[in-house]
């Protein structure tokens, strides 16, 4: 399996054509743009074979290729290799995930009122946040359950996006809803149980629009990695991956945060990686010491809930922090991350803590 | 919440007068058909609460109530408690699955061509099958990985069911596709991946046909079970229960087996639980034992992958066993169920493994 | 690493000889006698390397080896591969484990009284059981909980052993107790908290007595006969595998019982494997269904929690199944495994079961 | 389960008279120094029985009892309740772990030479290490694995303690080496494989010297806390709390770090928590990152494999940092920690963070 990076100034027709020859040759590719790079992968190619060899050949004489990457195992388009530097995600003029940046993502677990969400959205914003989260709809374990408010819920994103500036992340959880969806959220997120349905992870990719994308609690890092790849090979390099906790055995916590499949991303995958605390620890009292530590781990974000109204929420109210509590986290945070800039002498550091 | 069980003789009339009755009183409701029962749950109605106990005793009036239970924390269509009794489910004229039969489903993991699937169908439905698997549309990890040769597999399993007689199970990955598998399976099979894809349940839940539903490999047994309750919310109670493995830690096996979920399965629910060996094990060589647990362990039938050819399959081949292995099998297990069959001196026995 | 096979009638100072040739040429060597068979390992020895064919050669020479294997991963005295054959444990005049027996071992979790001792005793002995199980001293999580009547509760057991003419089955868990524990019974049992305690290990195999290794709940597959292996490593062959349920997600049950653990051991090791449904699921009214399906997945025994005195047991009383229960539990498999005895045609099917 | 913090100035012998009031009346009593603090804990008393109520009276009339607590689940003596702040371990005149210092203990694996251990010992105390860590007797899981070079490299462990000033920590895994480990060491380290080892745990907290206990990864929180009560209802409360990663699924990292243990930790217990990222992930490319990350979450230390001679090491080398990366470790986590101490404004920000 080849991919492989193309000049940045390639034009669309010069990939087409590029791609015609492939495909007029019997091989399937898929292409997508991560952050400021193009990328193509041939999934049915190996490079050690006589006719990979001379395709690669081929490829080198159109001068319209950077770089090839021969990937094996890991996810081709969304591997580190491929790009060779970690991507950025434009999420709107004032918002952009990852390249050196933190992010903080916060609101309520599901939005329930105009005077809810506007309270929490102007709360979160005075304290910090780029990005305002809530749920519409709520895929729940029991059809019983309160399922959010649905589209009058998109309607109140919208608004509270209107009034506060923020863009909106929420989770789409019906291909039927894509459209709907898409028409207000900045960044559409996948949900940890829908992690590996493949039709809706396509619908969502052709939207273009930036798609978060919470690792499935029973799913590996390759199979996060490998559903990410979905997003990508559908023509969508705007992918944020999340840990959100995996399930683990013992019950003090809800589920299991997985620190280390943080830096483990970093390495594998050019993606930003945002982290939820909230979700993966299901209390209120453990949110802040987690998402400091996502932050000192290498994370280019978190998502917290954060609720103006108590333990009166209808989804999750007992994992939300006040909007207090998230302002002293941001503040504190960021402090830390200030601290880990690397300054001067720190370059020979930097060489250190990467070697071995 | 409350679940009634009504008298079989109820008629449709009579229950939308019931159902009416509760909806102008703010009530949501939701009903199925389970075997011989018609169950209705209230969700939102609190046995204990004065109102609650008003509606019950209106209930009582109406003649129509076989039994009522409070249902605490069980999905209350789902609950044994609500029919009494297990419930069996009628796929086709020739198979009904539960009642104190076992079913034998077999076939490829992949439906891959006319002769493959139909030699492979001969073969089980010679050695007992009573239902033949296969896949036309799969969900892989990976965007590149075989998925299945779709609609093209379809014709072919509707041909193979002419030609044998066996129905078929096969597999539901996309909301888009449920009318048309639904054209050709007896039984839609939602895979683990989508366990909680409580969109495509709803929508497969609407075809009225049987679904298999296989466990999430990260959910537990409860969520499992809640699941299940979409489908029978929607209307549809003819749902079998599978087990196939969970995630938990080693790598011996490509899942951990989780074979306490059959027994406990059975008694929190009176649904048919089907266990699948092989993708809980992953491995040819373990399928024959674990088949044998399932049905000593109260399985209502297992479902194999079978496949003629060897280790050239296009997917989980190294798991498949062949027909003469699931011949043998079949014949053991056959022996070991009539074995246990309840004997004259065994009615206390039976009592006696219950009590405690 | 190699482990040898040697001829049944070489005698012990052959065997020394050729221990000390090895041992001059700065050789590790390892030795046990499992079954009828006499294996040695030489851990340091590459079957490839020239000194290794070397010295295969020279022990061909000797006429004293009956077979040799080149054991890469598996614990070579514990494998299938040396011996060829599933081994037999001899616990006592009347009772053997393995060799194709099955071994019934029942009693309460810890010993309390005389009277709840010998009660159960008798009850189970009635009922079938070939080994007393019951603890005198007990590992538990607080260091405040009942600790087990340790000494007087070893005098009881002898007690019972007489009386009854059941063997013992009683877990050790300090090596300061070793001495006395092996005067009393006949089986030592290592527990699961204990099953990488190697310190222990050691003391409890140079007693020579029969070993019962409990599986620890966080301890892999290899893990489990890696821990075996110190037993046999250290001279004794006599050893029992006993799968006791792994910590995964979920807590329906107490520990998920690892089903594919049977058949996977049974694969790669000639020794016994007993299962112990009752703390693996923590609840009585799954063991029966458990013990039966370990019993058809190939286990050699279970071991169960019988208690006459219900719910007042001083350790884990609700997991103990009652005697008429267990009694029960007995005729079924017992009728179940009979079933399975191969009879005339089956010759065919076992082969092709092994098959594909 | 009650436990009482006596007031600091209570003589010893004020104590024993308390006990042997509580003896006589039958009840058990276990006592424990934690940090500045006396505890006592009467396993036996509930606070709310009369008979409860009537010796909390006369405990109240004593004047040695500062506070008294009703502990129900959480181990008493360990219990950040019992002393209402977190307690420091005093392990050398130079060294106290807790107490809102941070500490590095770094060293290699194994202890294979006095070149190797003396040029790594030398090496991380100038790169700020404050304690050593080596291990003379390691558990592994094969009988013929490398076991460590036993008491030589106690031996060495003394020279390297002697020449550096660095206080040793070192695992013992014997109780016949208790005595010999305890001459040397300055922390005795129980490692996950005998965190349930309860024979083992007595021994080493009889030494009265500082313990290291590692959390099995088999077990929960709670069960890890219980282990440790063990050691204080011994009598030694100078216990360090060690994660080191539990089982749980995938292998893209040898175990999972816990991270949500280290704050889960800090809330329930006083004692120290010190994270071990070196064992948890296995792999040196993650070790930076998830040292940073306990940091920010909490922990009072980290325990680092770090080795000077690369991918030889004896013993899980792998998973080592060179000395330069733990220097770059510790110049970056300490400006990260050093950000994080509250300044002026943060009193109320600590409030926030601590409310919901």
């Amino acid at each position: 399996m080849i991919v492989a990076r193309l000049h940045p100034d390639v034009l669309i027709d010069e990939q087409s054509r590029l791609t015609e020859v492939w495909r007029q040759r019997g091989h399937r590719s898929f292409h997508c743009r991560a952050g400021r790079h193009t990328l193509v992968t041939f999934p049915d190619l190996a490079a050690a074979s006589p006719q990979g060899r001379e395709f690669l050949a081929l490829l080198g004489t159109t001068g319209a290729v950077e770089s090839v990457v021969d990937s094996t195992d890991a996810p081709p388009l969304g591997s580190l290799a491929a790009t060779g530097e970690p991507s950025a995600v434009r999420v709107s003029d004032d918002c952009t995930v990852g390249g050196g940046r933190f992010t903080w993502i916060a609101g309520p677990c599901a939005v329930e009122s105009e005077a809810q969400l506007l309270g929490v959205a102007r709360a979160v914003r005075e304290r910090g946040a780029h990005l305002l989260r809530g749920g519409a709809f709520k895929p729940r374990t029991s059809p019983y359950a309160f399922q959010g408010i649905g589209k009058d819920g998109l309607d109140l994103l919208r608004a509270a996006a209107a009034e506060t500036g923020l863009g909106v992340v929420t989770e789409v959880v019906d291909a039927a809803h894509v459209e709907a969806v898409a028409e207000v959220a900045h960044v559409l997120q996948i949900g940890a149980r829908n992690a590996q349905n493949f039709a809706l992870l396509h619908e969502v990719a052709l939207t273009g629009r930036p798609v978060l994308l919470k690792r499935g609690f029973g799913c590996t890092v390759p199979e996060w990695l490998h559903g990410a790849e979905y997003l990508l090979a559908a023509g969508n390099g705007k992918v944020l991956l999340c840990e959100r906790g995996v399930r683990a055995h013992g019950d003090s916590t809800r589920f299991t945060l997985d620190i280390s499949a943080v830096p483990l991303a970093k390495r594998l995958s050019h993606l930003p990686v945002i982290v939820d605390p909230s979700h993966a620890c299901g209390r209120s009292d453990l949110v802040a010491p987690l998402a400091a530590a996502a932050a000192a781990a290498g994370a280019d974000g978190v998502m917290v809930d954060v609720d103006g109204q108590g333990h009166a929420a209808l989804c999750d109210g007992e994992q939300a922090i006040t909007p207090d509590a998230f302002g002293a986290l941001v503040r504190r945070t960021d402090r830390m991350l200030h601290s880990l800039d690397p300054v001067e002498p720190e370059a020979d550091a930097a060489r250190e803590l990467a070697g071995r």
